[in-house]
């Protein structure tokens, strides 16, 4: 994680015994990011500095802008925070999405009334039946995240996404103060090395899912989602209707398993 | 808190001791809200139903669309999770927020690479000074926050944003899966009721406070800010350069004071 996730600023703090100490503390930095297709604005999205190309990229999987990283031409910075994505020859912007650009959410990914059933259509559902993993690889993901975020994000100030393998390797890790920002990154590299789909690998979060966080491991093709805390209503449901697994509260040696209970080798 | 806001789906739980049980577990519902004004859509948002009337004017109020109760004429949902705002006659959505329609975000209002000075624009900084409250109201916002939400909402499931008086005493609390949208339901309630600008009053979150959260604050003249969770470095940037106090990490009896200390009566 590049030093530039962290800002320091002088803060007042009281302390348990009420005295009062002004000392310098440590803030996640949260700056806007536009995302361009050419010169033309997608969406702009409060994230924290850092893999911007590969939070572009994962963002176009996730609205089913792009589907391989040969229609990406180039992605190139500015410094104002704008990232620019060069579609490659011949790459035309799906008139499904471009309907959508009007009101693309960069943190909820969803973007007008029908767009729920836009989705179920770009993506189609998790086929693979014999993808599985077991207890002890799952009880040992959140410790292998933590290992893998810098020092500061242990601290519990910045959302982290990880893929693992079905033997529980980490593949990538990415932080954020959005965890969707978080996903799209993660997802984003993989897409950029080609690695699409990811049908034989696990998406964990460090906080909640919801049907964005489904919804983009969806796009990735990944047939596991484990999250730390809660799912939403909405995400449960798309699980299971897209055939994906989803366990969430996973803090060893407890968590829920959803849909799909299959993909974990119980025995 | 109305029932609606919880659903109950069978799930198979592993247990601290291994074992496995197929029960019921509670979850936040998440469904899509699509906010217009007449025929035209402004956002959709991924939210708790319930409160959707505040929820779609407290948008409008931090998207500085509208002003004042008066300049809107009715709101009506229908069935499908839409929610239609009838401006009054003669009021015209403004040219900047119309521009900004284009890419405006539920979650995180952001609309748009010039969208940060386009708030600095729209709201004008605090002026009250001799606004203060003191270190024992601080300290018991968190539990009367806990007290007023759903028994549900209490096990961590759902975020919280509650508007309070200098004294500490609640005026409206409301609740969302989404941080963002909880704030607005809550600045929408005092909206509606005409108790705008708050500028003699506490907001409290149950989570982060992310620029987004600020700012909205700032829309409703709400001069203290307080969450429970860390701040974004934007978040800080932006209450020091509107003179607002924001004070994060209040855990009791330990709290963070980010800017202008002289709002919390210290002795």
């Amino acid at each position: 994680m590049k030093e530039s996730s962290i800002d320091s600023q002088k803060i007042t703090w009281r302390k348990r015994d009420g005295e009062l100490e002004y000392l310098p503390d440590e803030l996640t930095i949260e700056e806007p990011l536009e995302i361009r297709i050419g010169r033309k604005t997608l969406a702009t999205t409060m994230r924290t500095p850092g893999h911007d190309d590969e939070l572009a990229a994962g963002f176009l999987v996730s609205e089913a802008i792009v589907r391989g990283s040969r229609e990406i031409a180039g992605i190139s910075e500015t410094r104002d925070n704008v990232v620019i994505v060069d579609l490659a020859a011949g790459v035309k912007v799906k008139l499904n999405s471009a309907q959508r650009f009007g009101t693309i959410s960069s943190s909820c990914g969803l973007c007008g009334k029908t767009s729920i059933d836009a989705i179920r259509q770009n993506f189609p559902a998790i086929k693979s039946a014999n993808v599985r993993t077991d207890i002890e690889t799952l009880l040992s993901l959140p410790e292998k995240l933590r290992q893998a975020q810098s020092d500061f994000a242990r601290t519990g100030g910045i959302h982290a996404a990880g893929i693992f393998d079905l033997n529980g390797a980490p593949k990538i890790v990415r932080e954020d103060i959005g965890r969707h920002n978080a996903v799209d990154k993660a997802i984003g590299r993989a897409f950029l090395d080609d690695q699409l789909p990811l049908d034989r690998h696990v998406l964990l979060v460090s906080g909640r899912a919801s049907f964005e966080i489904v919804q983009k491991a969806l796009a990735a093709g990944i047939p596991i989602v484990v999250a730390v805390s809660a799912p939403s209503t909405l995400a449960v449901d798309f699980a299971r209707e897209n055939n994906q697994t989803l366990i969430a509260f996973l803090r060893p040696p407890c968590f829920n398993i959803y849909s799909r209970i299959e993909r974990v080798i119980l025995a």
